[in-house]
């Protein structure tokens, strides 16, 4: 994936941010005088150290440095789904919940992505975390996770909806996700809910179609980029009689 | 996509950008001293003006937007595809180019992405810019584009290989995409080539591998939020005969 390493090298101003990155030395750089601090003429290997089994451990670490450097969205992730007929389909959604045994996504189950499911549940993820560290290393990270999509039980995701902001539950209320809507009717609708809100006419109760699923990961891949060095990769997969995660790195 | 919504609402110093977002009047907050400025107690939509007919246009503008607002990674990408036995993965990518008819990107052929492309030739991409305006307003912005991809003729993407910074063509040289490895073979791989740069060995031409595939979209769907107001969103699909564009506004 080149395609993060031109990016990085061309971004701007990203500010000034806490972050520790593990390399293995840079031998060939390192000997030379010449080709120091050069893109054009210098060139290395990132190092991924993975210190453990789990890579739920690894995703939870590389997302808390993404947070405390204050990378804009962290819990945002791009999710595929595919149709029986194999169209594939991709939209970003958050991160609400991570599970011992797999991350929770919400949403409206009108939506494409529902029926997607229904029809073929499993599902592949995306994150991206992009910063600039505070010795000003530029650092681009990506997670990919694949495996079966289930949906939750109402009660296992009720505190989800509770603790949505206003806006969100209106939302939920007003919007069938992915139709087609006349602007000026949607926000007529949302006026009339709002107003019933002011009144106390209303508390918004969870709606039938406000549904959350869990992607239980059975393959995980970590993609970690430092300045103008070339990608590393660590795939892990499970096995599927213990459960058990095996990983090994793979060729950017 | 209540999902971005939250996000935004916990997103933290994101710096100060310039940038214009064009809304509808919010009557409902104007009119209520009561629940201005408080998520917890204020809504409204979110509105995308269409100026034009043609989707890559605004595509153009708001891409060019998020570079002025100094957002990170702003020609990134995640591209979904699909194997023939429906197995769906994604990764992220850099948009190489913006032509008339489609969108370029760049990969190995040996990767999982390029046999998903041979055998299901369609795919997914879906680009994400989320950043603070002059005017202390978060926006988050999603452009989703589906439609075939073919393979390019050689001649129409050596000039992009031949551009590449001499990491990444090292890169293309010594990585087979997504084949396991491990770390000191491709470091002492890496290290050799790189001393055939040094002593003017080679000059790394394009490998057979690198390849470029253009997207030619049919749909495109345009998802814009700012702070915490409801997300506007509109899809725009090509006439098939005619090849003119029409577009609707979605619910989110």
């Amino acid at each position: 994936m080149t395609v993060l390493f031109s990016s990085i090298l061309t971004s701007r101003s990203l500010g000034n941010f806490s972050f520790n990155v593990i390399n293995k030395a840079c031998a060939c750089l390192k000997s030379s005088t010449v080709f120091r601090d050069s893109m054009e003429t210098a060139s290395d290997l990132t190092y991924i150290e993975v210190k453990d089994d789990n890579p739920l451990d690894l995703f939870r670490e590389w997302q808390q440095e993404a947070k405390n450097c204050a990378t804009i969205m962290p819990a945002t992730f791009c999710l595929a789904t595919v149709s029986k007929e194999g169209k594939v389909s991709a939209r970003n959604l958050i991160l609400r919940r991570l599970d011992e045994d797999g991350f929770v996504m919400m949403t409206d189950r009108r939506s494409r992505k529902s029926q997607n499911l229904s029809e073929v549940p499993s599902a592949a993820m995306c994150f991206l975390w992009a910063y600039k560290n505070d010795t000003g290393e530029h650092v681009a990270r990506q997670v990919r996770i694949e495996g079966p999509v289930a949906e939750m039980k109402k009660e296992d995701y009720q505190e989800l909806y509770d603790s949505e902001p206003l806006p969100c539950k209106i939302r939920s209320h007003i919007c069938h996700q992915g139709k087609k809507v006349e602007w000026d009717e949607l926000k007529a609708s949302h006026d009339r809910v709002m107003q019933s809100v002011v009144d106390g006419k209303t508390d918004l109760p969870m709606p039938d179609h406000f549904v959350a699923y869990k992607l239980e990961p059975l393959t995980m891949e970590f993609y970690g980029q430092r300045d103008h060095l070339i990608a590393d990769r660590v795939s892990f997969a499970k096995d599927s009689k213990t459960g058990a995660w095996n990983h090994h790195h793979l060729a950017a």
